[in-house]
């Protein structure tokens, strides 16, 4: 029941696409994440996924679109539909998800970036 | 699966301690809310709750401490925990909040502030 600074929390993030996770509600779990480039094209079947952009811009690719979302905005991305989200022009974005604890990370693709464990900060 | 902005529609929400839904998350919900003063004392038996600050300083009351998070921070009450949101010197506080789509909004305790509804912005 302590107040969590997201700036603070930020500065133990170092690498990129790797969720750290800050706190639980319930069984959703906060996340905060440093992302630059582009992702992995997956899906999560069974959750929604929101993405909070507090710095930066998120290109969210869909398979017939791409949403921008700006620092201070939001998106949610519904269960079983495709996405990658991405950045532009080398541009490191920071972001707070909200999602699932047994949500996995690129749903069921395995890439080089898919993390399995989410360290907690 | 569109972007929502957070400032443009805190511009909807007209009147303190009436929480406004923006979206949802699986069995979750996103709620705005502009508070001032002081709330009600109440606990949410089977929901945590969390609060993020957006603008302000919110005093989380807790029957044993006070709890100061500022802007850019987040608290979650946990389930069952009395608490009782609060303001000082009149300031207008402006709060984004996930629990549960099912949340009493003041637990078990009728009071003249207690909403039933929450208006879809």
């Amino acid at each position: 029941m302590n107040s969590i600074n997201l700036k603070e929390k930020l500065r133990h993030v170092k690498s990129h696409w790797h969720p750290h996770q800050i706190t639980v509600v319930d069984d959703m779990q906060v996340i905060l994440a440093k992302i630059k480039g582009e992702f992995v094209w997956h899906a999560h079947e069974n959750e929604d996924e929101l993405f909070h952009v507090l710095k930066g811009t998120l290109y969210m690719q869909f398979r017939d679109r791409t949403a921008v979302v700006q620092q201070g905005e939001i998106i949610v991305v519904p269960k079983g539909i495709e996405h990658c989200p991405s950045t532009k022009d080398g541009e490191e974005v920071h972001l707070l998800l909200f999602e699932k604890t047994n949500t996995a990370h690129t749903g069921n693709v395995q890439h080089e970036l898919t993390k399995t464990e989410y360290p907690k900060i």
